[in-house]
Order: C-alpha cells, then structure tokens, then sequence
C-alpha cells in the first residue's frame, strides 16, 4: 500500500515545471527552515515562494517582517482559495507578523463597477469578519481602503518611471490602462508596509497571481537608490481543482466549486457530481482499490477539509484498499463541508461583534 | 499702410489649420460672447477653444463656473507661455470663476526625479507666489498638490477603465506607462472642482496641451451615468516664439528664449541676437519698411510685453514706414523686458507676504 508523500502526489507534479519555468523556489526545500510549517506547507498545496530563505530567516531570528493581502470586494461570497490564503496568514501572524490587509475598492470600482460605498460596506460587513472567521487575527492587523491611501497611489505613480510599455506585456499579456493602473497600485501595496520601516515581507497568493510579485520584486531592484526597499517574498498556493476536474475553480461555472458560506442543499449537489478517483464498477473498485491521487473530493480534504495528517492518511489508505467507495466518501466528505459551513457561520457572527477592534489607517 | 489686423496675422494663420484639423473653435467667433475680452483673446493669441459657447453662456449668465491652472515645479523660472495662462487665468477669475491650482509635484516626482518635499518647497517658494505675481488672486483661489489629493488619483483610478491602450496611442503618440498615469491624473485634476459641485470649467493652456483636454472630455461621455460631470471648456494659445524664430522655444535651447525671472545682462543678449523682419540693409530698410508681422520682437510685445493696442500700433505703424529701425526697436523692447522683469520681482516679493491667506485642500 502506498503512504501519501505529502511532497510529491501527481497533482503537485504539474507544478514543479511552473517552479522551473518561473525561477520559483520549491517549498520543499525550506521546510526546515520554517517555524512549525502549516498543513499546506507540509502536503505542498503551499508548493512554492520567492524570497523564501530571507523571509524564513527573518522569522527564525525573530527579526520584523510583515505579511500583506488584499479583499477584492466584488461579491458576497469567498472561494476556498482564499482560505488557504488566510491559512498562511494566520500562520505567519502566529510567527509574529505585522499584518496589513487591504480592501481593493478602487480596483473593483474600476474593473467591476461597484461603487467605493458599496465595497466599503461588504467589506465592513462581509469579508473582514469572514477573514477573521477563517483564523485572521483583527487586534494583530491593520486594514486600509485602497481609495483612502494616498501613500500607495503616490507610489503607483512614482513606480510608474520604472517600467516600459513592454515589460508590462510581458509580465501580463495585453495590457489595457486600467491593468497598469491596477498593477502598479499593487505593486504600491505589496510595498506600502515598508515606507514606515524597512523590513522582509510575504504576500501569501495562488499561483496565478505571481505577475505582481515578479511585478513588485522587478520595482524593488529599480527603486534602489530612491527607497531602498527589501524584496517582498510569497508563497505560492495551487489553484483549488474545480469538482469537475479542470485545473482551476471558475466563476463562470458555478457547478465548479463549493463557496463560503454556501447552502448545504447546493453545496451537496456539486460535491455529488464531483470528479473522483473511482473505477468504472464497484467490483472493480473493490478489487483494484480508488485513486486519491485523482480525486477532486480527496484534493478537498487535503487542501481545506481535513487538517490532521492521521485522519488524511486512514482516507487515503481505506480508499486504496478498496474499503471506501465513492458513493460513502462523498457523503462523509458532505458532512465535513456541512459542519465547516456552520462553524464559519458561527464564527462571522462572533467576528462582525468584534468591529470596533479593527485597526484602519489613513494616509 | 496696413493696419494690424488683431484677428488675423500671419502667424495667427498658422493656426487655422490646426483649428480645422483638431476640431476646434476660433476664438474670433465668440469675442462678443465673451464679457469683456483680454488683449490676448482679441489678438489672436488666445487663438481657440473648446466649448467656448457653453462656457462663455455660464459667463454672461453670471452662473457658477471654474477655472483650473497646475504647477509643474521642475525647475526655479518660469517661461512666458505660462505668463499667458495666468493672464486667462486672470480673467476669468475677475469673472467670478471659482480657481483652482493644482501642484503637480507627483509628476515632477515621476518624471523630472524631484523628490516630493522639493517640489513641495520650490512651489511655496517660487511657483505659487509667481502666479499671484503674474496676477492670479491668492483670495479667490483653492490650491492643492497632487500627492495629497487622493479624489483625484481615484479618480484615475475609474477612468482607467474608460479608455483602451489604442485609444491613448491615437492621442499621445507611443506612451510609457508613466505617461498613461500621468494623463488620468491630468483628466482626474481637470474634473476634479466637479465632485463638490457639477459646472462648466475652463483650463487655459497651450496648443501643446490639448492631448489632455481631449482625454477628459472623451472620459466626461464615458462617465455620463456615473458622474454626468460638464465637459469642460479650454482656450488654446500658441506657442511662444522662440527668439530664433523657430515655431515654438525649446528648454533644450536656452538662448532662444528669456525666463521669468531672468537676468538683465543674459536677457539683453538674447533679445540682441532675436530674428526681426528687417531688410538686408538700413537703406532698404528705411525705403521699403520693416516687416513686423515675421518680427519676434513685435510679437513679444504683442504676447506679453505691450497691452496697450495703440502704442503696439504706434510701433507697427513706425516699423512698417521704415522709421524704426530694428537697433533701436530691440534697444526698446530690451527696456520694457527690464522694467517688467523688475516689475515681477517686487511684486513675487509681496507676493511671499502673503503666504498665510493661500488656501489648501486635501483630500
């Protein structure tokens, strides 16, 4: 019977070739160095960084560094890829952090035409409790609304010297005004924390968001004689498999992907049409065992649904031996979804209470 | 013996064909709609407009309407098309425009490498109290700089989205991300006054300038469900001749052109050496007239150095009879330079006095 190698299932393995293509450092090769690494870090869902040797230093010294995401307030619901960004955040708050979030109004005015009021009320209102649902800690944290920072606007356009016409296609594919714009104020972002003190940072994101990472990293090198900032490091995370198989969730197919908060009623339906590892027949599947390794509820468990490497393991291994079938795992992984929807229900309630701690700047 | 025709000489006809190639209004159309037309207007000098008609209406109906001018602090003079801005400036704040100057110490920040306290320090120093100098009224004028105005950089921000790359190559020629940031800010101080109240505005400029009056009245039409902001209004001036004769003085060429301020002995050997319509000999010259109209030195009186029209005839008259010969008209103009660069350094002097009545917002 095969063990899970938490560093290297065959979904990871379409990974290593962004980490050779992208000069992206594997996180297995800094395992050692971090603090009691998470879950995600451990199983490689967290596949991947830049900057990792810098940021892992700065935490094992016990030196400052800081961790920075951003809300993008364009709905009412979260995705599971989220989650594992405030996993990470969480983490390196843990490891003392100075954490800094950011609500991108500006941005979802601009690109999907919601009013800054109404992004400053389902922020207020939805995501920064759901954040904090998801394990961000608010007294540890400060928040700023992108339209009321003028210290990051400033930047976006002092790094807009920086970089050609060119360089952005080449980072991100056909530009249009509104992605420069957009770019470089995140780029102002990623960076903002250290206009008050210099020091090593992460930006936790999944891979698709590399661009501004590499975006930032590349004003970094150019900004030297003028700010003289510290390269931000990021970890990477995988894309969360859409339940049907595709390499990533999309909001256009909504059957995809189970939300926060979701009902149970609409979360069960997708998650009994998910993609799974099992044979054509039950028989064969007892006599042949399932396949985890392909299993789009398996990849939910070990991404966001089961923390304890026991419990993932006996899964892994009663679904090889041919023990467990699709039909019960579905309806276990169900009961999983269910109680972790209630749970953060619960907790959004607690957090949308504990507003007046939340700590906004202005600049 | 001809008489100076104020709305059509020479180098004015130059400008109709920009007039008809861009789309523009002829200033001559609306001098009687105008309250009270400046030298400038009458002469040609402010040659066109846009949205003369809805701007000049606002005037006669004495109803609310503003007027915008900037700062680009890039340096400790100013030139003399910035002379005739101010001019314009002037005259429509003694019709009641509600003024606004903004400092563009972001640009010169991103563009020219002047940090942003340096900026900050030479407009205090030297810009602002120039203008007031020149003739703007410190009373009646709202003042900001764009780093502290975060409504005009969100306002960037949204209009991003308005317009593609293609459409911002086929105004500006090839751009540089820099430039694209530049120019939404330049549409966002230029609607600006209209978030706190929706009214027909004016920014006097150059013809050089008018790429960016395009830009925001393109992004007005866009923006007509979201703001319905005016469109705002511009007049247009041509350039100031270089003392060589060439079309337009060039930083790059300092003898071709004198500062404000600038020095008497440097000032002198300039105005020596300008291209005047003189004939090849005195005897020629005194048989068959000067040439005024192909003259830099008469159209410096007639831009910023002689506003009275009878001694600009006077001088006309005398030139085109082959009385004044080109010595001494330069000897002549060289004293009214003296006397108005003279002039302006007592009145910059009061003007640094009044420091405590400038008001700025910040947003």
């Amino acid at each position: 019977m095969n063990k899970i190698d938490p560093w290297g299932t065959q979904l990871i393995e379409d990974y290593s070739r962004l980490i050779k293509d992208f000069g992206l450092e594997p996180m297995q090769d800094f395992l050692l160095d971090f603090p009691g690494p998470n879950y995600l870090m451990k199983r490689g869902i967290v596949f991947g960084g830049q900057g990792l040797k810098e940021l892992s230093a700065a935490m094992k010294e016990k030196k400052p560094f800081y961790c920075l995401t951003g809300i993008m307030p364009s709905s009412e619901r979260i995705h599971f890829g989220t989650k594992t960004v405030i996993e990470m955040v969480k983490y390196f708050q843990e490891n003392n952090a100075k954490t800094f979030v950011l609500v991108a109004d500006l941005e979802s005015a601009a690109t999907r035409g919601i009013s800054l009021k109404e992004a400053r009320e389902r922020a207020m209102d939805f995501y920064i409790p759901a954040y904090i649902a998801l394990g961000l800690n608010p007294k540890k944290t400060v928040f700023y609304f992108q339209s009321e920072n003028s210290e990051v606007k400033n930047l976006a356009y002092l790094f807009s010297q920086k970089i050609t016409l060119n360089e952005f296609k080449s980072i991100y594919g056909e530009v249009h005004p509104s992605r420069i714009l957009s770019a470089l104020a995140q780029a102002g972002d990623i960076l903002f924390p250290q206009l008050n003190e210099k020091m090593p940072g992460v930006i936790p994101v999944g891979i698709d968001q590399s661009p501004h990472i590499r975006l930032a990293r590349d004003i970094v090198r150019r900004t030297k004689s003028e700010f003289n900032f510290f390269l931000p490091s990021a970890t990477y995370h995988k894309f969360v498999p859409s339940l049907d198989g595709s390499n990533k969730m999309s909001k256009s197919n909504p059957n995809s992907f189970v939300s926060i908060p979701e009902e149970s009623n609409s979360a069960g339906k997708k998650m009994k049409k998910a993609l799974t590892g099992g044979r054509n027949t039950v028989e064969e599947q007892k006599k042949l065992g399932g396949q985890p390794e392909n299993c789009m509820i398996f990849e939910m468990y070990k991404q966001h649904l089961i923390e304890d490497d026991k419990k993932l393991q006996q899964i892994y291994d009663n679904c090889k031996a041919g023990k467990l079938l699709c039909g019960q795992d579905k309806d276990n992984a169900f009961e999983l979804m269910i109680s972790f929807q209630e749970d953060f229900k619960k907790k959004l309630e607690n957090a949308r209470k504990t507003r007046k701690q939340w700590k906004f700047v202005k600049s």
